[in-house]
């Protein structure tokens, strides 16, 4: 039966959505939701295709309360960079959560995952950094560098910001995007361990298969949040931290031991605890968060269909409200 | 970076692809892949929602050889028909397979799969029926069991068919569209064992949870392409029945022990043979198939990603050639 659906270019999504305290909001909603236990999130589908160096992951989830349910295609070429093409790519469709209909397709070339992916760094920041965060340090140079660093000073407005990359010229070129974006002091520096030990809030970005943070650098007072592992694979933190921090926290058990960093300390060996509480199980009070400043926290994210399907449906609804996009009968 | 999307709408994809030779071959290509074994596909992503007394399933393969590679995803709303809405709905979404850019969206609602489903029929009947099918007959009263007879008689012209259904009206209607569409003789019976006891091609297309085909009803001569089971719980052919055939042949293993007949049967603890061959393994000679007319074979096919890819690959192909659709810049 023919029925109304609306195209949202990347250019349409970017007016509509920022990466502002209302995006936070509603990404923080869907953690809640996970926290409740009442969201159907199925295991993430995933294909890779050695022939192009490629993969492609679907996430989806159901939140009751939210009208509709996103999924998302997120395929990485990796080789696209030599022929000028960037390597991930993607795009989001919204289905009504009573008819399952296609109410919308979300043309945004990854754009909302960035946001989403940075709104969940700001939820662990709000949660779990300790209270008067003076400086903010960042590994890694990229765009979720730059787009965790935006969303955490949304919830915690440091002074300060700390960068290190492997690239010097790339860590200053984002300290100094930084420095503007916020309008605060923001440099690089050549050793990862000075951003740890400068730092009360630390965010991982990087696609590293090794340790960029070594246990024995973890001080009184400070948070990291691990958002670059999301395959099995890929370590930035290591994996004794995970253990010797007061609390650990992943966004999603079932993810996290599969894909973040709690995979590489459960395979080391050195995780032998409980497991491990998620971030919604904090929101919705069910288990404690930090309880002293002088703790030492660490969130591992590796991103989950919950907030795909809360900002696809937070997208739709602005677009509703604006008449954005263009409708097609189908 | 801005690239073009195409969009096909269900009416431009009924205009592009129907159900003919052209479209058997593109499903046997896919059955040949899965048969070399150089097809990567994933488990089906199934998501429940119960509140909605709903599901979604999303399929995907990548095929060697083929450009590029389809994302589909499959809503069932049971209750939509209670506000006038179908129950089954559904797009396609087309990939490059070299870098993974979306390539198309195809809004189709279903009738691809539709297509790909039939055709995947005649590929089995192509394939597995003995010579000389003079009567062909399904169980069903569906779009499905129109289609599957129509595929069907592609490759194995019958003269005769015969229709059983719970609903005598509806089997009789079935009865007289296939009469009109295949310009042959065709009734309704009222008993399943009379489709059985009459035909040489056997299709089952129901969405029963109980056998409706006994063991003891198979007689020499016989192919059943059973296709209605694709959930844990469907079941529409007696456990026994699968022993009792010289040859039983799933379309994916994997997915067959899973939600197709064969689960069936290892629960009920009857299957006890090594794994059944896979449909693509006789096509690519891996497996023998029918060595003699007088053999009973059975068929169960429960719906794969490849076959989807194949289907969507070719829409693609045709809009193209005919500058269908609409093209839109993200």
């Amino acid at each position: 039966m023919p029925h109304e659906v609306k195209i949202l270019t990347e250019s349409d999504l970017r007016g509509l959505v920022k990466l502002d305290r209302e995006a936070v909001d509603v990404v923080e909603r869907a953690f809640l939701a996970l926290g409740t236990g009442k969201v159907i999130m199925p295991p993430i589908m995933s294909m890779a295709i050695p022939q192009a160096n490629g993969e492609v992951d679907v996430k989806t989830a159901y939140i009751p309360g939210f009208d509709s349910f996103a999924i998302k295609v997120s395929p990485g070429f990796f080789d696209n960079p030599k022929i000028g093409l960037p390597s991930l790519n993607g795009l989001m469709i919204l289905f009504s959560a009573k008819t399952g209909l296609v109410e919308a397709l979300l043309l945004d070339n990854g754009y909302l995952t960035d946001v989403r992916t940075a709104a969940a760094g700001a939820v662990a920041a709000k949660h779990l950094a300790p209270g008067n965060v003076q400086t903010a340090g960042v590994i890694g140079t990229g765009g979720q560098a730059r787009l965790q660093l935006e969303a955490a000073h949304l919830v915690q407005p440091f002074r300060n910001v700390v960068v290190w990359g492997r690239d010097v010229e790339k860590a200053e070129k984002c300290a100094a995007d930084l420095a503007e974006r916020l309008g605060i002091r923001a440099e690089a520096v050549a050793d990862p361990r000075d951003v740890v030990a400068q730092s009360q809030l630390v965010v991982t970005t990087t696609p590293s298969e090794e340790p960029l943070i070594r246990s024995d650098w973890l001080h009184p007072g400070l948070h990291i949040t691990a958002m670059g592992s999301d395959q099995a694979g890929k370590n930035e933190i290591d994996p004794a931290a995970l253990v010797a921090a007061d609390l650990y926290v992943c966004d999603r058990l079932s993810q996290c031991e599969k894909l973040g960093e709690l995979r590489s300390a459960v395979e080391a060996g050195v995780w032998k605890k409980v497991p491990p509480p998620e971030l919604g199980d904090l929101l919705c009070g069910r288990h404690p968060g930090r309880t002293s400043d002088d703790q030492i926290t660490i969130c591992d994210l590796t991103g989950t269909g919950a907030q795909d399907t809360a900002i696809a449906t937070f997208a739709m609804e602005r677009a509703r409200q604006r008449g954005a996009g263009a409708a097609f009968m189908t």
